[in-house]
């Protein structure tokens, strides 16, 4: 199921994609942001068989997602918790929460909402403000891209030939 | 490949990730956001078959998340750019290179960044702030679920029962 994207081995969104695994991992750390912690909460929520389960939740925990806690004191159960790696996966959850409100819903269709547990109101949008407080998009915004020695070794080479050029 | 995530029909977050289809649309979108537009260029970055890919970018534009341009006159080959429903997935996009940038890099490890055009400055980071200006996370908001007919029945019945009981 996992798949690595060796064309652009510098890009994190291609690196989080990679670790995270695959589709239902998102679906799991849903249900567990959530609230969800059994093995059966996770398996009647998803309506996913016991073996995919088992094999995402295996995933969860090896990558640092999720770990166990023993439910009782003989450790007969065990529950799935978000650790701090898997709890900072919140704004991914909530970002696609965002985008589903906007484009999946009909205008009156009723969904869930995300609530401030301070005062009951529902969350403020989700936006990045740029360093002047402006709004950020794809279109305001450029992936830098690592440069890779040769390319840098040719841009010192043209600046040299550029200052060569100046001095004439 | 598309699932439906029955457990959950309320969910933007389930129908957000039921509708982008798989894990190969999201690197697509990465892609487009990256500025590529080009069946050849997709593939490429990807690696992946072109059956799979010609599949995926006809669901993309299926959803209204990709549209077709011809580059030509003739219109002998197109090229395939976001929406404005493809661009609002910048969020979804960008929450997940955070994350990967936080998770997936060792500290000396080089990786791309984004960069906002008017100033050539990284972004600052992504964050959710709440209506009082705190950052706010998983354990500080929680999901309200739409209520369905036969619980918020039983909540009226119950209200009405705990009226009848405090005129007693």
């Amino acid at each position: 199921m996992k798949r690595t994207v060796l064309g652009r081995v510098d890009c994190p969104v291609g690196r989080a994609l990679d670790e995270i695994g695959d589709w239902w991992s998102l679906l799991i750390i849903r249900d567990a942001f959530d609230g969800m912690r059994r093995f059966g909460e996770f398996q009647k929520n998803l309506g996913i068989s016991k073996g995919i389960l088992a094999a995402r939740l295996k995933h969860l925990v090896a990558i640092g997602v999720l770990k166990t806690e023993p439910i009782n004191e003989e450790g007969a159960f065990e529950e799935y918790v978000l650790t701090k790696k898997g709890r900072e996966l919140f704004l991914v959850n909530l970002s696609l929460r965002q985008w589903g409100e906007d484009h999946c819903f009909s205008g009156t269709e009723p969904h869930s909402i995300l609530v401030e547990k301070a005062n009951g109101r529902r969350v403020p949008r989700l936006a990045l403000r740029g360093h002047d407080g402006n709004e950020l998009d794809g279109s305001t915004t450029f992936v830098r891209k690592v440069a890779d020695p040769s390319s840098s070794a040719k841009r010192s080479r043209s600046k040299a030939a550029a200052a060569a050029k100046s001095r004439v």
